[in-house]
């Protein structure tokens, strides 16, 4: 296959990385003169979650580099149970991999690992991009005992991809359409396919968010060592991850671009993809000090 | 004088629009196929509080309407002392114009008027730019009595545009440096300048603006009839119109984006100048019926 056959993420074949007794799994694609962009995924989310019209889109202009963290999709070990624990296994990837420095997009989940990453070694990233995601001492992430999210979690006719149009999308006619063409999307990579996320990947990282959520001294004050010029993403309906986390972000981060998107939830970037992918691209294309593009 | 250097709020010459015992001053440049962007300004501002870096660039692809309401500058009349009187004086001005639908940008006091239209005629605008303002029943709309505020309004050492660098620009020294760029080119046109507003404009908008705050019924109902596609733009660091306001609106029109800037105030749209009329001039050149662009 030639280059623009395997720029996407329908068709890229799945990679291994061994690090003694650790393997990691992940996709490499794209080509470009800018920086690598690291793409950190959501809850549960695998290789196959990633949306190939933001992938593809996005590497049209870069490298993407795809990761599934350890213990998720085909990645081996144990989940770690905090964000901490599993930003160190990023680094251990990209370490290995030789990328000493590029950009990040850490969506949700991933969003937590990148701002523990950036905090931990600030050379690791140029640029972020956080969507949909929380800072350390957030409020309401993933709490999926509540009413709006379990209602869907124990529909028996949601299964697969299609809790997910429930989960990520707003209730409107417009979102949920926008969901099932997100599913459709999923859906076209047929072969070298990840593993379903099982109940004990979930536990994990639910106890992660818990973690997460715990704070001490001030509030918020560990983001004003994040001085990357960021972009913060969310849709003004996310049930999962609400929006007041995003708000917290880009007043407490100090150099950080906030959009929100309307008639959207968590799955915000999916939705409004070409305006997403379009936003992401003159964001990461910028060389300023500051956010602002 | 040619098109291109008239295409100027340094240089474009003052106009007149007669309507019975109203008359109404007005600056109009600028070219291209796109709507013509109607340019509402903020409190106690004139034609000449428009930074030519963000007028001009704009008047690039399009005709901007730079227009001093009823008894600010040289239009007579009363300052009136509601939203609504404003926004009547507005439509007689583009209705003799002969401007049916248009874009806008709505700036602090202009945002509100802009909303104001929006609801009492809805094909007014195509899209719209909400910059530094509030929806009806907003919280802590322009207290000039605050501590933040009032230093810099009370200091005698502050006149003219200073005061300006002060209010619209955050403490730090890069905004504090972007407002003195921001002064210096407000202070470029020589000739043909409005008088400056003095305190019975400020009395009167002030009146506006505590009307402003009550609201009746459901708060934020009356936004969901606003369907245009609506960008709203802050900066983080506001103390006229603190960024709460611009999260209520992107929360409750139903089709807005929002997009913030860090390390800014009020004026973060003369701050980011350069990012603001790329961001505004991609969301003009979309026909999509939804905001994201």
């Amino acid at each position: 296959m030639n280059q623009s056959q395997t720029a996407s993420n329908v068709t890229a074949p799945t990679q291994f990385l061994q690090i003694g007794e650790q393997r990691y799994a992940y996709r490499r694609f794209g080509s470009g003169s800018a920086h690598p962009l690291l793409l950190l995924q959501h809850f549960t989310g695998t290789l196959d979650n990633w949306d190939p019209a933001v992938t593809d889109s996005l590497a049209s202009s870069r490298e993407v580099i795809l990761f599934d963290n350890a213990g998720v999709g085909r990645s081996t070990g144990q989940v770690p149970v905090t964000i901490a624990g599993m930003a160190n296994h990023a680094f251990a990837f990209l370490d290995h991999l030789g990328v000493t420095t590029g950009d990040v997009l850490g969506f949700s989940l991933g969003g937590m690992i990148a701002q523990q990453m950036a905090q931990d070694r600030p050379s690791i990233f140029r640029r972020m991009i956080l969507v949909g995601t929380a800072p350390r001492g957030g409020e309401d992430i993933m709490h999926l005992e509540k009413p709006t999210l379990a209602g869907h979690l124990a529909d028996p006719s949601l299964r697969g991809y299609a809790v997910l149009q429930k989960l990520f999308f707003a209730p409107s006619e417009s979102s949920q359409a926008a969901g099932a063409a997100f599913v459709q999307r999923l859906s076209q990579r047929k072969e070298d396919r990840d593993p379903v996320s099982g109940p004990e990947v979930a536990a994990a990282q639910v106890a992660a968010f818990r973690d997460w959520e715990r704070f001490g001294g001030e509030r918020f004050a560990e983001l004003r060592r994040i001085r990357q010029p960021t972009l913060v993403v969310n849709g003004i309906h996310d049930e999962m991850i609400p929006i007041p986390n995003s708000y917290r972000l880009s007043q407490h981060l100090p150099n950080a671009v906030l959009m929100t998107y309307p008639d959207s939830g968590h799955g915000s970037l999916f939705q409004f993809h070409e305006s997403f992918v379009r936003q992401a691209n003159a964001f990461l294309a910028s060389d300023s000090a500051w956010a602002p593009y």
